[in-house]
């Protein structure tokens, strides 16, 4: 199960970096959504190496298929089934992953847990994985936008202490789309992709902030106890490889306030609730409350760096390693999409949930 | 479903603050574990109110009783239910909650969701619900430290502005539950305590830090790629009422070092393998690497305050509300155990898990 | 999970038959339902042993108790969690039951897969254990009739060979409910009691066929591929004790006729379809095609029989066993309600799901 | 999650008749399992239509491609998808199925459920759809045959009237495909043969009964209470095409005997116990009891015949259709390995929850 995320939407990711290829299956998408290939191809162009000079320069098209689960270019509510084949396969470039565990990475730990490895490229660590997410999260997002008027949207806020100053109730997605870092100021933008380039220049990486916004969302959505909306999020977060850190709302600064500071303000206008402050994110008590939902994810500096590494090998003997394959200085640009992709699949299996027990 | 936790080893809680009782069914504890409630009230007493000048007064024993499951002092494999009555239900004191939205309490989000609410003490919302976590975590634990060699804790690392340096590694439990406040630096806890009656007697209250630990995990629990251990912890955190953020191992700082700096390289020394720095937490692509899991839970101040605040009334009216309630000024030291337990929870799926797929 | 039944409403049973009680937390349940005692009472009265002289005679009133998720007679839609105290326990009863293995019980299984096993009146295999499916189904049933119009019935079709013809869409209630041994045929009604009197007389069992009937139910329900509406019916019957078989409209007898005999021809009137013969029992590609779902399921002759039986011991010497435990010389008036709240169950869950995914 | 089957060793199918294909993930395979397309393919030649003159004649050589989940030749734990290409689409030779729904077909259903309708070949409700199942039945066999010493088998056991005596405890695979319509008595075998082939000549269709069988099971397999093992097997029958009833062990026919005649005497012999008769299927409470499990399907006849029927359109107005497309007059040989998959299927999953809670 541990492939699958979602309860009433739910997919199920498959693939390696080497291999046929890498796809998703997603079960219960609602009937009668016009859905072709491109809905879902330019977010995949969005996640995709190659696509500027500030990430992995692995060179493949990423074309998605829709195998099933459409006819006549709508959903049937039958499974939907997506693929991208795998193309630019160097095995070559890692042999010497096949004896050595990178470290800071997985190659120890599948090791450990399942007694063999795919170690070419990462095997099912590859950020090849995220593929087959944000391919569904293109089809939630779709569903969000046209049957509950919800939009969701995420971008780059901090790179290492390079940090941005933006509004989630006002962020734009050109303005996010309209530099290659993905960060909605572009003043702020430049010097981050400064940043990324020094970095690729020197074969290290860099981390960062992606803040995730939600906007639309009704009251109601979010199931307690254990199904909060912000823990779902926070374990989709999570899931995303790279991650290390998830902040609701006011998040980690909410503890330098008193209850009485720190607390959102109802007020009532035309029959309406809002809040006069949003420390809350947006959930209250796990369940939307109709203000604008924001997050922040921490992405860890990318462990593929192009410097040696003391390590072990297989046969548990101290050694070193330095990376030959791709460079990939800095994770975030892409992982905006795979942030919204994530954030959309949490939020249209609570849309549904909702509307099977509530309504 | 969203009162249940757990895949293998599975919660089901139920309760109101005001109603019979609360309670949990443990589904898939193993059989044969010794179990009586000898074993579960301690860990409720750490989690009651009226333990201590600096929480909350409800008065209630909180006597927990075991109704199946167990057979002459043993698990049977059958679902154990335990439960704890209600006692100290004062509806009086709250009837204010039957027709005003309190600030950043659930009472807006309940009734827009379900279109009712038990308005009594905060209903489902209330922190007795966590009785039923508690209860199952305290079996959890057990069970992963008789048959597993793992050790559970949590402290409180932060109040506010009053920080605490602790090792991981090398806390203990008895230090940990020397002082009231469950901050295992008995100097900082002094300010820590002064600190949280200065809040009581004013009316307010204050958030903090908590954190969780995992010690003689073994490499290879967690399951890539949606159920990744943090992933998991993560949810389980956020889950728990007023959280607000979540980080494992090095967090949002990662991301103030470059890949090289924040690497944890490895080592193998005598057959074992370590890492000479534990950056990551103790978890690698979402599986443990036999280092300590650490990881730190922000906890809000809580939302009832003794002091007017501004909100609406189910009339969707402005109107104010002044909480005449309990006063919980600070909930860090009651968080420490439902920490733990929702720790243990997460850990014993997964070694349940482990064992189905990869033994 | 193996104590949990149904993906949205969702039940959990728990308990033994000697031991604090036997229960049910419900959690999915839509709120604002009227709901108190009273709706569940009379279920668990028609389970209850000693209700006739045909049925085993344990002394228990089976008093239920709602512990949780209602406030002021409605349903919160937070879980409800149900009990009954268990009070006629009689252990000396059952002393020979703690060394040797009843044939054809769960006595050598149960100690086979756990190790351990609580031998008193039969531990979490007792048929007391549906006392929470009972007063669960009692739930989904009111919810079906009030939301959806649907009815839910089951009758007693068939005592070893003497067998009733009854017309699923006219069957009535009080027909079934008019006699101790619920067959709505009260001239067959007769021989069947005369038959389990005998049967109570020499200290022998008997099995037969109830029927489950559904009328009401909307075109649409049921989920393709694996939770086909008859899949999960059979699941939901063949999960009741001492259940044998189970068959959805002609069943068995469908394989005597050829496809263009066997075909429900489909006709329209006034903008309705309806099908001309209901050999597919209501269910066509396993969804609901609006007309009566009906099925039948087998109960063998219960195992307890007070006659010496050859057995093994727990230290696997051949032995022999007389029961002396209470006489159940036919379990069939008292399946009727647990095939009734399992077929509830069942349907409420595809009605919720339905609405979810496609509405 | 209707798409899914499986706990631990889950399943999820995708496809249509007509689209790209159809295929399946699975997800929490052991790993280190050597696995290859020669151990997959050998079941899709025997689900295959067109195998001999019994079956339907769609011409596809339905060659599986496994996608992911192996690395030199071996399982990695990771998700397995496979995938079979649709090649034969003839959308021409089902234009009438566009505007009238097939009698005891799911075209009306799929209608009334989704409001839309993939109805070239059927869409998702094509015998096709079994192509996925049958696949990851290869797997489960292979490891419960490797790993637990689990073998399984089904076979025709009836058609129409005619019927074999088979021994379970003694039917050999070699036995069962030395005929094409996969019913180990060779006699009886040509004669529902010659049936078969007047159904086909006379554009009707036939049904029958499908034996299953698992040899080899230890005792401990199963989880009470909702998902006994009897109840798993059932809902996997009743979740293939076709299916209408379901028996284990002594099935419908218990209910001829008493209790005293039809319970299985527990007999020890060298320290293990057996019983002298196996009315139980080898299932008690849920749980096997170690002797060989068996139970019997019945499988209607195949709805799609070259006659004239009565229908509606979708315009809701009373017509006639008669099928035009390929013709099985009789499902069974199909539904052989079908019955194997599933029953692997059940049991693989089973094994490993049994590992994780009790081992």
């Amino acid at each position: 199960m541990a492939n699958s995320f979602g309860n009433l939407f739910r997919i199920t990711t498959w693939g390696e970096s080497h291999g046929g290829g890498v796809g998703v299956v997603v079960d219960g998408c609602s009937p009668r959504l016009a859905l072709t290939e491109a809905d879902i191809q330019p977010d995949l162009d969005r996640r995709r190496p190659g696509q500027s000079k500030i990430v992995t320069p692995r060179k493949e098209a990423d074309r998605v298929e829709i195998l099933s689960g459409t006819f006549e270019g709508k959903t049937l509510g039958t499974p939907i089934s997506m693929w991208v084949r795998n193309e630019d396969q160097r095995p070559e470039a890692y042999t010497e992953m096949a004896t050595k565990f990178r470290p800071s990475h997985a190659d120890y730990t599948y090791q450990a847990k399942f007694g063999i490895r795919s170690w070419q490229g990462g095997g099912r660590t590859s950020a090849r994985e995220t593929i087959g997410r944000v391919a569904a999260g293109a089809i939630a997002k779709k569903l969000l936008r046209e049957r509950y008027g919800v939009e969701v949207l995420a971008y780059v806020q901090q790179v290492q202490k390079i940090s941005a100053e933006i509004d989630p109730d006002k962020v734009k997605f050109a303005d996010i789309e309209s530099n290659i870092v993905r960060c909605p100021d572009s003043a702020v933008a430049e010097k981050m992709i400064r940043l990324i380039e020094k970095m690729r220049r020197t074969g290290d990486t860099v981390g960062g902030i992606v803040t995730g916004v939600a906007r639309g969302v009704p009251a109601g959505w979010g199931e307690p106890v254990f199904d909060r909306l912000e823990a779902d999020l926070a374990k989709a977060m999570l899931s995303l490889p790279a991650s290390k850190a998830f902040e609701i709302g006011s998040g980690f600064s909410s503890i330098l306030l008193t209850g009485t500071q720190h607390n959102d303000a109802f007020r009532a206008k035309g029959g309406k609730v809002y809040t006069t402050t949003n420390r809350s994110g947006g959930i209250q008590g796990g369940i939307s409350n109709g203000q604008t939902i924001y997050f922040r994810t921490a992405f860890k500096p990318v462990a593929t760096v192009m410097v040696e590494q003391d390590t072990v090998d297989v046969d548990l003997k101290n050694t070193t390693i330095k990376s030959r394959g791709r460079h990939d200085p800095c994770v975030l640009p892409r992982a905006v999409p795979m942030v919204e992709a994530m954030t959309a699949l949490v939020l249209i299996d609570h849309a549904l949930r909702q509307k099977a027990q509530c309504e």
